[in-house]
């Protein structure tokens, strides 16, 4: 069986066979496959899907084209967070050190920022000295030592996975929910996990903008975690404006250590409790979903997750300082300017995207894996859907480095904000619970 | 604009604007766009399609990223003829003499076989000598001086089609049309031509096996031809058979030379005859059609066609012997042996595809650009559908390397040849006649 023969196959809509996907990923890691045979491939997948035994062949083979997090030896459950990405989304960065706190290992292994995304990496090397390149070696004593570690993907971690991504990144083929499912899990379930949270953003700064894909997606790598052993759950979060105030790379390290002090912007806090619930739920160390609510508040209110983080900040090579003084330890953006409602109303829209893609053009995101980040830059947003606002009040911060960038921030924020007459129907902040068993509404979730 | 904004253009649907084409290829024969994405674009294309503003952009981009056979000095016309391909389809052989024998210069660019399919540079390579690879200026001169010369594309000649073709053959997007029509077109209009006419072969053996995208394709082509100022006129013939009954190299440079002395199988010195009729009426150096037929049966009759392909070999290196006594000259496969009907009855089926594959395994053909062809091996196919046949009669003789080979190559004809108890419908050896005007049946066409 030739490559030519599999892209045949898949482009007039068949199914390759398990075999042939890890044949055909082992050969690819190796280099034993050009590039524009895989391109060809995945673009034939775009239009002609995979089955969910092509779905996890693909994962395991790229999971296994590489190793693991060796956390066998552990006693204590070890559960992650994985988010699809949007919009001032900071939640990894206080969720995992309460869940830590509670008992549960979070061995969370994060991405950067690209397109309209932040990344929470970026975000935490905003602290000086913070070191997220660890060895997986460095990473499993960390765990072992204090629950939780805050890492990138090493190359030891499915390398094919890794040669794949850059590969559909540059091809147009990103968007093919087999494709997004395999990739995310054959990373997180390298992690050794024994249970996995997944936040499926939907809205118009999610990843996917429609429902019906978002609940493809969540259903499409909950069953491959089972499949593999791995519980996994997934929560469909709101992402039709920026979470939280922060958007950026220091500002939101910022309102992770607000929200760590039992404070922070009522979105995130709430997101984030929600997780630590279903975290520890799956970590089962809590008889059920209350108690576990509970353990998580109790966490926050007994300074045992700040102090988690301190520990976790300086394990990592981090200035602890940050904690007790985010604001002199961090990088400061020289142009700090307000932004100013033009007329009386309510706020119909903050645009996401448009805040998302302000952000990279202020500086603080990537267009190409290999650009770098300036941590200062950035919004507060400060106005959000459904508030009352009256000209000249403030509607959010500008974090510039420099005149033309204060400007550009400027006019972006004035594409993202709709000021009208009548209040935006209400969203809910978390929507829809979705298990193995099936997808449950959540009517009584608290709206943004 | 990026590429993969070009890419993801196209593979929602969009069209790309000819400078966005022009530009593109530009790059890509420089070497400045990675394979990857060229090859994730084809794929995206094969989906999509092309519009006609695409696809002509596309062949003027390829066309123009090379060089072009300079003729526009001669006073005759130039006229070529290019097949979409088939198994015993050797008529540019007979062809090309026939028609420079009458006037009209023939600067005919080949191609290799490749796949089920043979190629005219494969036959004219089993000619001790022949040299198929000359430079422009060569061929040039030799069309001034001869009327016609024989060889294949070269380095030169579109070279952003060349790198395109080979990634299409690996990547499984060839069989898009915008992109097969694109790919004949920008190299038959480097040859300086005043007039084409295509052979859209139709039929199981062809490259388009029905009938729609054979019409469509031929369409696609005489727009381009029409919209360059080159006039373009398809015939649709059938390939549902071998044609012919040499089916290898050397053995249909002998049934070349057999309708050349005015004998050979009637269906291709049929076919020979109506392309050289339209490629004469093209040059327009005759009142029409009937005046041409009568011309080009003259050349056959008094030797002028045989003679012109005596001087074509001798000027291209080749022995001229192979005219007067091909069997001596030619190689000459070890083996030689006969297969026989298994029962009484009516043929109704020779698979060319089985054949055209079996060639290929008996070493006459490539599966691979760089493997290499045994002249000597092949098919005499005796027997043709509709044919009454005994048991134990002589239905083809098969021409080997080895026994392995003569063993695997009876098993393909076992599969080839279907006998049963009723006569297969006829089917119209020339179907169509396709022109910027539109598609005309041939009703009287000759059955085969």
């Amino acid at each position: 069986m030739t490559v030519v023969e599999l892209i045949e196959r898949k482009r007039d809509g068949g199914a390759l066979t398990p075999q042939e996907w890890r044949e055909l990923m082992t050969a690819y890691a190796a280099g034993d496959v050009p590039d524009y045979q895989i391109a060809a491939l995945a673009m034939a997948v775009y239009f002609r899907g995979m089955d969910d035994g092509e779905t996890e062949a693909l994962t395991t083979a790229m999971l296994e084209s590489g190793r693991m997090l060796e956390l066998g030896q552990l006693k204590v459950p070890r559960v992650d967070k994985h988010s699809t990405g949007g919009v001032g989304d900071k939640v990894s960065i206080p969720l995992a050190p309460i869940v830590a706190a509670c008992g549960v290992a979070v061995p969370m292994m994060s991405g950067r920022g690209l397109g309209h995304t932040g990344g929470t990496l970026d975000k935490l090397e905003s602290i000086p000295g913070f070191r997220t390149r660890l060895t997986l070696e460095e990473a499993a004593k960390q765990v072992e030592r204090h629950n939780c570690v805050l890492i990138g993907q090493t190359a030891e971690i499915a390398p094919a996975d890794r040669r794949f991504y850059s590969l559909r990144d540059a091809t147009a083929t990103v968007e093919a929910i087999p494709l997004i499912a395999a990739s995310i899990m054959s990373k997180k379930l390298a992690e050794g996990l024994t249970g996995l949270v997944l936040d499926v953003k939907t809205g118009a700064g999610a990843f996917m903008t429609r429902f019906e894909d978002s609940v493809k997606l969540a259903q499409t790598m909950i069953a491959l975690g089972e499949r593999r052993g791995c519980p996994t759950v997934a929560l469909l979060t709101d992402m039709d404006a920026p979470l939280g105030i922060a958007c950026g790379n220091a500002v939101e390290i910022i309102e992770s250590i607000e929200v760590l002090k039992g404070r922070g912007p009522a979105d995130v806090r709430e997101i984030t409790l929600a997780f630590a619930t279903e975290m520890l739920v799956l970590g089962g160390t809590v008889p059920g979903p209350a108690a576990a609510r509970a353990r998580a508040e109790q966490a926050l209110e007994s300074g045992a997750a700040l102090e988690k983080f301190r520990t976790i900040v300086a394990a990592q090579g981090g200035d602890a300082g940050v904690i007790d003084d985010p604001a002199s330890v961090l990088p400061k953006a020289p142009i700090e300017s307000v932004y100013r409602a033009e007329s009386d109303g309510v706020v119909q829209r903050v645009e996401p995207r448009i805040i998302g893609r302000a952000i990279t053009a202020l500086g603080g995101g990537r267009t190409k894996v290999e650009d770098t980040v300036d941590p200062a830059v950035g919004f507060l947003v400060h106005a959000r859907p459904g508030q009352q606002v009256r000209k000249g009040e403030p509607l959010a911060t500008i974090l510039a480095r420099d005149d033309s960038g204060e400007m550009a921030a400027r006019a972006a924020l004035g594409r993202a904000f709709t000021i009208g007459q009548t209040a935006p129907a209400a969203r809910p902040l978390i929507s829809h619970r979705i298990t193995k068993e099936g997808v449950e509404e959540l009517p009584g979730a608290g709206a943004s």
